[in-house]
């Protein structure tokens, strides 16, 4: 903790952009990459590192362009309609097909539907024919010499068949930039080592070295270095002796790998960007070693990721000759207040959906540990340097990750979120040209909230009812006095205690809880509802019930702490017990709804969705699943 | 000419597709391939066959989310910033870097920089921490057996990453649709072998693969099987019995194929679609053979393609389980009159550009036989089956081929041609983020209208004025009376006589055209108006030149048909000569000068063009050139 950092100020990310390309430049590393011959049926993709000239002409004869004969046009005016002109077959006239040569002195063809036979040797002709008529030129596409692609033009299939038609069976292509990942990190294991506790596994050289592979470069990776400085320097040494167009030195999650890198990087050669300021992505390391760019990447998924998008892939497409990639934008509103730091620019991902019309953002905003962020998110929106963010419902731009078709085809779910709406997504997604079904966790009553709100089309929602003893009713009137809704029965869940592999202290009932120390859920949550309504009724206070205070927000973060012991008991469900390998005492069957606006309910997505909701290949497997019930999947609970 | 013919009526695209879903869908193969293990590494692009759970919990213990101490929340609370806690190293508090695990019994961490040292054994903190604060909780990102990622979901980059990071190895992907394609057709050699006169080099193949393995499937194709209906029978029970999941049947150019590859069909399976009404591409054929669907796709190369966008590119997409692909689609002004026959969808290749703020479409109408108009298309225009076309000035809606950003920044020239405008494109492309130059061929009056209509952003113009002897000047008061412009000179360009190789008639000036058979160039033509002008100094009526009547569109089409014997001389410039390989006696050196309008002179766009033809680099290598002189290029002969 004491070592020496040489942390530099985060700098502005045009200014670090800047500062790669002018080192670039005097390394004389900014040109595109020379080109090397590629045969064609393996060029697909590369691009071209000269323009490409005709060998060939295509077609290299004038040909017949129709079925008939070909002719001289000039001995064709004396023919009318009314007056048949006769030729002379093997003199005047030659049969031909379509794509065979003109025979000597013919210029036209005359098709073969405007002939009569004449006696056995001659043809009978109706009216003149213009000079080249039905004849394709020679060079009609192509001339040789002629300019048929320019350069710096990524070869399509198109472009490939017009190489061939005109002689090529290779084309100079730019070669593809060369890649070399450095790994780093002590507590990272790569596949298939499985890791340890206190071990994580290395994917950030995958999600890279597969951007690299995307935009056209090569990728390779060395073993993972230890944080250890000689062990990096080596490392690093290596690299630069094996001539790649750019090193990555990949920083694992814990606090030393960074200054090793920066480190390192100065210690051999020139270390430029020390820190920028993007969000996420801050500690981003650019140098210079011995005329090679070396890139230090963040630790966390999401930040490494981004800071592919956004520096290396652009760098690998300079290489090729092609400007930086493009991302279809579109406007969203946001569906909540974002705040952003003033001097950062920062991306964030969103869920988009529309509803009622309107195409709305909804921020993914968690940790840049989390990559399922980024694999779950339709598109990265970016809110520059010098905004300060943007308030609900106000506008951002968003650069979209899946097509905008898709998007638009998607049904958006939000509230509580179960493991089996997952199941319902794959069926939903399976059928022919199948829809999305997206689903968005912020709790059973932040669903009816973002219905009412219109941002969502569906809400999940479970929230117990203790006056009453029934689930969800009481809480449309409360929550939704404005919009007819139907309750669709999604599935009943078993909800109990979650308890250590094994059961070691013997729990099965409430009545143990007071011999146990509990994990709880967060208030307001359904299940926190229903284990005080279980409590009342054992007349159990909750003072007595030890860790009573303690909060998880999730089903799972309460199996979790079980699982680490920092509890010994929570409630939840089976389906979160039985992941992560827990014992179980089932208590009730909850009911899960879905809660649907009336108006939504004929249309295509949401009829879709309730045909496969009642159908027998999802009821069938959702009742299969350990902790489910699927008897009353799909019926109305109330309209 | 007299074989069977068995031509079924063109049914229109949708029935079309209709027939093939009827027919995949009884014979079981509607639904997307199986699943097979792919490791991640190979993974990129390939589609989930399967929703794929996560295997471990990531991360899969409590770690430390900064770098600090690890505490026990509950033992923090008596701490205020008056009132310093200590804590027992080891005991209450315990060191840990991001990443590391949370020793037992702790709950948070407190980063390093909000503590003190109290003696060695002790630290100092001045604020109670909440539970949980500065973790990252087990499962943060994914728990173990959480839906990590959808079935049909493409595998992107951060998706392979999120894999392997829960635990996977390899992924349970869409197995490659598998299609066998026969050439067919005598007339063509494949390459490397030289066409001789009378063959094509078949390059279907290569375009059709090409865009199969684009969409994710895998191509190759059998050697080319010549007209000959048996052979296709056994070629085609071949295929079938290599048990591909779609073979194709590619016709040659030439007449007999189509009928060979439909009774083929007829005769084993089932012909369900002969002819379909779309242009280009006609003779489409459908079938189905042992359960495989068979497509006889047309012989021209434009047909070809589009055949492959239309039909088979869908049924790769559909097999992997999705949904076909989306061009980005425009609106733009059409800048002509286009017919559309009312019963085809006619799908209309087009060149874009941004004029004035307009998006402008300029249809390329040349032959299914020409690749380039594909090459060189901007986007497809779709006008569908019951429209009868758009007149100028009408909205066309295009897919797109190139990005439109690109579309954007690219200058279109139109007018007359210069082979030499490719060089200044490839100039101006090569520069760091550099724009296209896009020309289009329209002859030098037909630039200068375009020009006037607001359609090109400069026009390519050479036409001699006989009266004055001068070039151009004339013509901008005549045809752009309101449109100030600057007339900047491109080149001198050697005009001259086009001979024979060898010149075996020692023709050596106009003179001598008296015993030659000549070909002319069209009326209005920059060339033809500088032929008259030319035989009229000599004194020589037109009466009296053989071939004077005889009229060609191009340079390099007056060089065809000397080359192929059809006249003996024709007037055109020394590079067409020599592309062909004929004589030449040059005659007069001609100026080719850029018209561009002074409102666009200032543009970021002409700037950078005018930059790259006033360079040094650029004038070199023109100068170069056999037939051309730069040391004008880039002056300014009028503003």
């Amino acid at each position: 903790m004491s070592k020496r950092r040489i942390f530099l100020e985060d700098i502005p990310l045009d200014e670090a952009r800047a500062k790669l390309q002018a080192a670039l430049e005097s390394a004389g590393k900014a040109p595109p990459t020379p080109g090397e011959p590629v045969p064609l049926d393996e060029a697909l993709g590369r691009v071209t590192a000269e323009p490409v000239r005709a060998v060939l002409s295509s077609p290299h004869f004038h040909c017949a362009a129709m079925d008939g004969y070909a002719v001289s046009a000039a001995a064709t005016l004396s023919a009318r309609e009314t007056q048949a002109l006769p030729l002379r077959l093997g003199v005047d006239a030659f049969p031909v097909n379509t794509g065979d040569p003109l025979p000597e002195r013919t210029n036209a063809v005359i098709m073969i539907e405007n002939t009569n036979q004449g006696d056995e040797s001659t043809i009978l002709i109706y009216a003149a024919v213009a000079p080249w008529q039905h004849v394709r030129l020679m060079g009609e596409d192509m001339v040789s010499t002629e300019t048929v692609l320019q350069i710096n033009h990524p070869l399509r299939p198109v472009d490939l068949g017009a190489l061939a038609g005109c002689g090529h069976q290779s084309v100079t292509a730019r070669r593809k930039p060369r890649v070399l990942i450095i790994p780093t990190g002590s507590e990272l294991v790569a596949a298939p080592e499985r890791p340890k506790r206190g071990q994580l596994i290395e994917y950030n050289s995958l999600i890279l070295s597969s951007q690299i592979r995307q935009a056209g470069g090569e990728a390779s990776a060395t073993d993972i270095v230890g944080d250890d400085e000689s062990e990096l320097r080596r490392a690093l040494s290596d690299a630069i002796a094996s001539g790649p167009d750019l090193i990555l030195i990949l920083s694992g999650s814990s606090a030393g790998s960074h200054d090793f890198t920066a480190q390192a990087i100065d210690a051999s050669g020139e270390l430029l960007v020390h820190g920028i300021a993007v969000r996420p992505g801050h500690p981003v390391i650019i140098g210079m070693v011995a005329g090679i760019p070396v890139i230090g990447v963040p630790g966390y998924p999401v930040s490494a990721a981004l800071t592919g998008e956004l520096f290396i892939v652009p760098l690998i497409r300079q290489w090729l000759g092609l400007a930086p990639p493009e991302f279809s934008t579109v406007e969203a509103f946001s569906t909540q207040k974002i705040a952003s730091p003033i001097g950062d620019d920062d991306f964030v991902r969103v869920a988009l959906a529309t509803t009622d019309g309107r195409l709305q953002a909804t921020p993914l905003q968690r940790g840049a540990g989390v990559i399922t962020s980024l694999v779950e998110a339709d598109g990265l929106a970016h809110i520059p340097r010098f905004h300060e963010g943007v308030d609900r419902g106000g506008t951002l731009r968003v650069s979209l990750y899946q097509p905008l078709s898709l998007i638009e085809q998607s049904l958006l779910i939000m509230g509580s979120h179960d493991p089996m709406l997952d199941l319902l997504a794959t069926h939903f997604r399976s059928r022919p040209a199948g829809r999305r079904l997206v689903s968005v966790n912020v709790g059973s009553l932040g669903g009816l909230i973002a219905l009412r709100r219109g941002e969502a089309h569906i809400a999940g929602c479970h929230l117990f009812h203790p006056e009453s003893a029934t689930y969800n009713v009481p809480y449309l009137q409360r929550y939704l006095p404005n919009e007819p809704v139907a309750l669709v029965t999604f599935a009943h869940r078993e909800q109990g205690l979650i308890l250590p592999a094994g059961n070691p202290n013997d729990i099965t009932s409430i009545a143990d809880l007071r011999r146990a120390h509990v994990i709880n859920r967060q208030r307001g949550a359904g299940t926190r509802l229903l284990f005080d309504h279980l409590l009342a009724q054992h007349e159990m206070p909750a003072a007595e019930i030890a860790g009573y205070e303690h909060e998880e927000y999730t089903h799972l973060a309460v199996a979790a702490a079980v699982a680490d012991g920092i509890g010994d008991c929570g409630m939840g469900l089976r389906s979160a017990a039985e992941a992560l390998g827990l014992a179980f005492i089932g208590l009730v069957w909850e009911r899960f709804d879905l809660v649907i606006p009336q108006r939504r309910l004929e249309t295509d997505a949401v009829e879709a969705l309730l045909a496969v909701l009642r159908g027998d290949a999802f009821k069938r497997e959702l009742g299969a699943q350990s902790g489910y019930r699927s008897d009353e999947t799909g019926q109305i609970v109330s309209e």
